[in-house]
């Protein structure tokens, strides 16, 4: 195992206070809870809190901020974080209107959120992810595993919050957000994860993992290596066959690296999204291009696309402001 | 060689293509000859035009754009692209005030570029980069190695063209710039060029290669792997030596990944860095972390340390518009 660490140990924190003195402008790291806040918080604003295992980043430490969330708790790698630091960052940001609690669809992390749900003094709600369409159930989840979506469903909430909405509003924006949301991946390598040391499963030179999850997760079948473009055409068939966008749809793309690939491929990979999606006469209205929700050094890719309405569309082009994610400000 | 890519010839063509549908708000993509280029050109402004072999995205037409460059010329996968790219993208970017061609010290670029150059109508001036301290003389260069310091030369350069500096005054910048960046990097493992479809360099599984070039070229020495803060010491040695930054001095600090690191691992290396400069009483004044400058899928991370003064600080500060690096619009 060969990564930028000192002591398997200290991994996180090490990197959480890169992460925090990179971006002290933006975003302040607490202790005992650990979690990341925004250094600014609005009052009256619906506070907007997510988390899960690291190892996903810039997801979701890199989403604090202006127009997204107020808060992030990052669990040991791959590992839930735990109910108390969910209610300390929710304390930590709440301004009055209450606290939004967006899930990525895993039982540890939907169990410890919704202890935090529960045994919180503030009004809160909570939004689930679950937009990966590969398999029903999956190695640490009941239904289907949350993705890439999230980072849709945290910029979209995130503006319409910052617009003013109240809590149920934004819980219901989420739920809209998520139904319209669906993701595909695929691995050509695995991962391994510090503390373990190893990888977390073996893949052979000239195969790949079609719908794996991103903690390396079985798909839904190993197959033989392939062009980008029949990569892209079976991950593009399940996500359409379960979103079934109408023929005028407008669809946010979001080709997203699983954190091993460069680039330069996944903007091929957009490349043949893009073609397979035009012969279809299907309307791509926004993309995005980039390494967002990550599995390590994963090598690999996921698609997601997202059916836009005009409400949709406008909080995705309102400005952001948060490590990982800016425009307009 | 597990790849997104249909065929390997048409590689860059694909990936290209897709990178310009996913940006034509802001950059048009050239055929015969190929180059990117801005898609709203600024009349009276110093053309910035920058280019080298393909492999190393975003940059450099992940940088094209408001506030930075004006054409980038994109070569085959680490092979230098033609004198007619970058006259073409001289030619179709030119708004009166001339060209500035921005070129890291590889004996093919600075060529081609030269050549360009020479044969252009245009007025014209080269700043040549050359920030790697790790090794004087390489595989493809004589002298050192133009590496990830090109994003702070053309961020800063980028600036001021937009302020309405002549290509005197461009070029001068340029070359200050380069004279106060130094950068030395460290990879884990090897690539694979397309092409070639073979792994660059052989690598033992403890083993790390201190000063490596963005290519794979030798560094310094092969190592054992070894803490992240040793490594960090270890580079950050070599660049103060050979920056020598007064006691005073106000420093912007890269860390790069040369594109299979993953960014939770980046930020430690940052961590690893600042407790460094910190001991040293060396203030970070300003901070980027990211794959900017990137080996295809190497794993393997860069620092790069830029002794900031106050013209230089305002021209990094200013908003700047491009696919991969934006702020302030």
């Amino acid at each position: 195992m060969k990564k930028f660490i000192n002591q398997v140990d200290d991994f996180l924190a090490e990197s959480l206070a890169g992460f925090a003195a990179a971006h002290s402008d933006l975003v302040v790291l607490n202790h005992e809870p650990v979690f990341v806040r925004r250094k600014t918080l609005k009052p009256g604003k619906v506070a907007l809190i997510s988390g899960g295992g690291s190892g996903h980043e810039p997801l979701h430490s890199g989403f604090v901020g202006y127009g997204m969330l107020d808060a992030a708790c990052p669990g040991q790698v791959f590992t839930s974080p735990t109910p108390d630091q969910m209610m300390a960052a929710a304390k930590a940001v709440d301004t009055g209107a209450g606290a939004l609690f967006i899930v990525k669809n895993y039982s540890g992390d939907v169990m410890n959120f919704e202890m935090a749900s529960e045994m919180s003094d503030l009004p809160n709600a909570r939004v689930l992810i679950n937009d990966d369409v590969a398999v029903e159930n999956s190695s640490y989840t009941t239904g289907r595993r949350g993705v890439a979506g999230a980072v849709i469903v945290e910029k979209l909430v995130g503006s319409l919050a910052e617009s003013g909405a109240d809590l149920e509003q934004c819980k219901a924006f989420g739920d809209r957000i998520n139904k319209h949301t669906a993701t595909m991946g695929v691995a050509f390598s695995s991962c391994t994860v510090p503390a373990a040391g190893t990888l977390t499963f073996k893949i052979g030179d000239d195969e790949i993992e079609v719908g794996v999850g991103i903690h390396g997760e079985p798909g839904r079948r190993r197959a033989r290596f392939a062009a980008a473009d029949a990569i892209a055409e079976e991950l593009l068939r399940a996500i359409v066959a379960d979103l079934k966008p109408k023929a005028d749809a407008e669809l946010l793309v979001l080709i997203n690296g699983l954190g091993g690939t460069p680039l330069g491929e996944l903007y091929l990979l957009f490349n043949s999204t893009r073609l397979w999606l035009q012969e279809r006469a299907l309307k791509i209205a926004r993309v995005q291009v980039g390494s967002l929700t990550t599995s390590l050094e994963m090598a690999g890719a996921s698609i997601t696309l997202c059916v836009l309405d005009e409400e949709m569309t406008r909080h995705w082009d309102s400005p952001v402001h948060t490590p990982s994610l800016r425009w307009g400000l």
